[in-house]
């Protein structure tokens, strides 16, 4: 059984970004039967730490299997199925190598940039750098459709929910697909029902 | 035929440090026979780029495949050798996961964090926030050896070589591994080896 971990609240501004959006999306994406487990966002206690070191979310637990990082988390629903990653060895190896490139070439760059961006926006010292990297990515995103495989992948899916921060236009197409539009819903759905819970307590 | 591929030079600072080492690391504990091949640094071109998008090192070829990315490259390794990583399920998601927690929850915000500190050590934004993440990792890695699955994987071999940047001793046993003392003298040997060539030239 599934379960997929998220916050039972958090403050509105991070609401419909939380993380647990890309598994949402991915289990949507796959069709695949989950439940929906929350730890206190207000307290990161020893309970939540032994199954996310970070103190973050989301994490997945499939039986006895604990798993925290949401690039992890994608790529084992990925080997689950086939909607999210081909199964051939070439295949798989491109959508694991953009999976990574999504973690490691841009986010590296973007969320500390958009961090920094909170209290320095006028002279970010992240600029150039970022706008270095998503150059040279518009320029693959210009060439092909998909990163990956030449299909629909979970690389996809997570570059184009990283590309949402610094808003690059060349992945919105793939945030057309129903199955984000609906994890989106549920997310902010989730969120809203832990307010009503809390106006009502 | 595994060919990992680097720059033909590199100015003296980043000797040592230039990603290629995690994959002569990675092939050195797992023993397979590889070539060593070069783009150029000075001229990031078409060639270049149509294996690795960023105009980045390393990238990997193993007959018609081409990895780009240090971690993507790791786990194409760790695929071919138990040495690397375990192969049982559990053992394989642990690897996986802890080796993403470096790209992505360490290397995130301390490659950024070093970044910045070139221009303004004084006040870095980011250093918060990577003391936050050091802290956790040093909670988990003063409770056990290894990262996964209670041994040795390419994850130890990946967070070792992220935490040379901040410098967290916890990792530094890690890198008292021969295979990382030979992949370290392997680079350095191969730059010398280019300003050799450019001396005479």
């Amino acid at each position: 059984m599934l379960t997929l971990w998220t916050f039972d609240w958090v403050p509105p501004p991070p609401r419909g970004h939380v993380r647990d959006i890309r598994l949402r999306w991915a289990l949507a994406e796959a069709d695949l039967p989950h439940a929906v487990a929350t730890v206190p966002f207000a307290d990161r206690g020893h309970g939540h730490l032994a199954q996310q070191p970070f103190g973050q979310v989301p994490f997945l637990t499939d039986g006895a299997l604990t798993i925290f990082e949401s690039g992890a988390c994608l790529l084992h629903l990925a080997e689950k199925s086939e909607a999210l990653m081909p199964r051939d060895p070439q295949g798989r190896a491109e959508t694991r190598q953009w999976l990574i490139a999504g973690l490691n070439s841009i986010e590296m760059i973007s969320v500390p940039w958009w961090f920094i961006g909170l209290s320095q926006p006028a002279a970010n010292p992240l600029e150039g750098w970022l706008h270095s990297r998503l150059t040279h990515l518009e320029a693959v995103l210009a060439r092909r459709d998909w990163l990956a495989a030449g299909r629909f992948t979970v690389a996809d899916l997570l570059m184009a929910d990283i590309l949402r921060v610094p808003a690059l236009r060349a992945a919105d197409r793939i945030l057309d697909r129903p199955a984000f539009a609906s994890a989106y819903r549920d997310q902010l759905a989730h969120f809203a029902a832990a307010d009503a819970a809390r106006a009502e307590g």
